[in-house]
């Protein structure tokens, strides 16, 4: 690739500038700084455009790109130091924990053209999932529901429901079963 | 799992409220912070319940959660970025090195229980071990006396003494042979 | 090993303490600070001795152990929160994407040798390569032209050139085609 022939001119950031400078700011010293406290970084999030739905917990050093394209359900968590990458959009189900040092990619590029094309795709976790300590998940991947991506796992395709997800590349090592409610 | 159902009430914190606030400040503000130093870094770890031995030394950035829960022998390293999130205890030999960006977890959870029950497990990590760069070592692990968990591998199960640990999963690939003294 | 025994005197630092101190004080400041800009980052890089070509873009967060041990040829990209610990040189060639979270580790230890001395190697990455999102290359890896390094892999010996590698540890799982210019 020749990275002077760079083409990314279909890729809309979403936001006008001034908010993404807004963002920038209220995102590097609040939402990833290190004082505690959860409802005001939901507050902060939802400010910039994030949908979040109730009795979401969040942990301090939080990254996130652009809180316009982040979704989240009910009951989530998200632990510290977790970096949510999102040129796409990241959708997240009902009670979803994500660990401590997750990271969620959502760009790439075509590696087969000189221009380097940039490529976005959103990324889906399904209810009941828990995406593990230090764990990366890849440009649209999609993670059933009630799915577990163990701690330091690199998910890269898509991972079946109810299933444990393990390695890097993560591929299934067992099915998870759960007592019933 | 539902979060709304989480359960951990049998879990000791083992300090006051107010000595974590404390801790969670000087933590943030001087073990995990740039300012060069060891001696006084030991001191602070000190101050706040960690056992430390002779000739230790500690790098920047530094990240501990619970100073009251870590135990460190002599001639010890802790390299820069290290993150040693010790909600169980970590219990390490002596002439460890732990390099830089190493990440210790001794938390997980329950998910075969819809209360996605909270559990914590110590590491222990025997004299003479060397845990390699940005590798990670999970809940309940035991590394053997002398072994090397290589660069960027994480450790989710036991490892033998004297040996050679690699990829995610770690497993042994070789033995370990050392010059006599 | 014995730490107390340890073994490097003959690692040279390659700059004069004062100028290290001054950068440890730049770099932990500037260069690995939030603040955009990519221009301003080239040149503080260039002022303590790296080597740069035209065209090449820093993102924030950058960390670079040693600058006076850092080529990069033109029209490179460097991504947020990249890591290069190059305590040995570290030479990048021409177009090379390195994108974020991505670590280069240069140091190394004789695990065979009580004194576990230091041991230092460079690393070369040919033009036209991508190293990808949270990968890592370790000592004296070669990683041939136009080769990739997917996400969240890790290199710990030679790549071939136009090559796909991945996995922990990375290894090639395909060859790279790209459309002519």
């Amino acid at each position: 690739m020749y990275l002077d022939l760079y083409e990314n001119s279909n890729f809309k950031r979403g936001a006008s500038r001034i908010k993404e400078v807004f963002w920038l700011l209220s995102g590097d010293m609040f939402l990833a700084g290190s004082l505690p406290g959860s409802f005001w970084r939901v507050g902060l999030l939802r400010l910039f455009g994030a949908k979040i739905g109730v009795g979401v917990v969040i942990k301090p050093k939080l990254r996130v790109k652009f809180p316009w394209r982040l979704n989240i359900g009910n009951y989530c968590w998200l632990g510290e130091s977790v970096w949510i990458d999102n040129l796409a959009e990241v959708n997240l189900g009902d009670h979803i924990c994500i660990s401590q040092g997750a990271y969620f990619c959502t760009g790439s590029h075509d590696w087969g053209k000189q221009s380097f094309d940039l490529i976005v795709k959103p990324i889906n976790v399904a209810s009941h999932s828990w995406i593990g300590a230090m764990s990366r998940v890849g440009p649209g991947v999609t993670i059933g529901e009630g799915t577990v991506l163990t701690f330091g796992s690199v998910a890269t395709r898509a991972l079946a429901p109810w299933s444990i997800c393990s390695g890097n590349p993560a591929i299934e090592i067992k099915k998870r079963s759960m007592v019933k409610r």
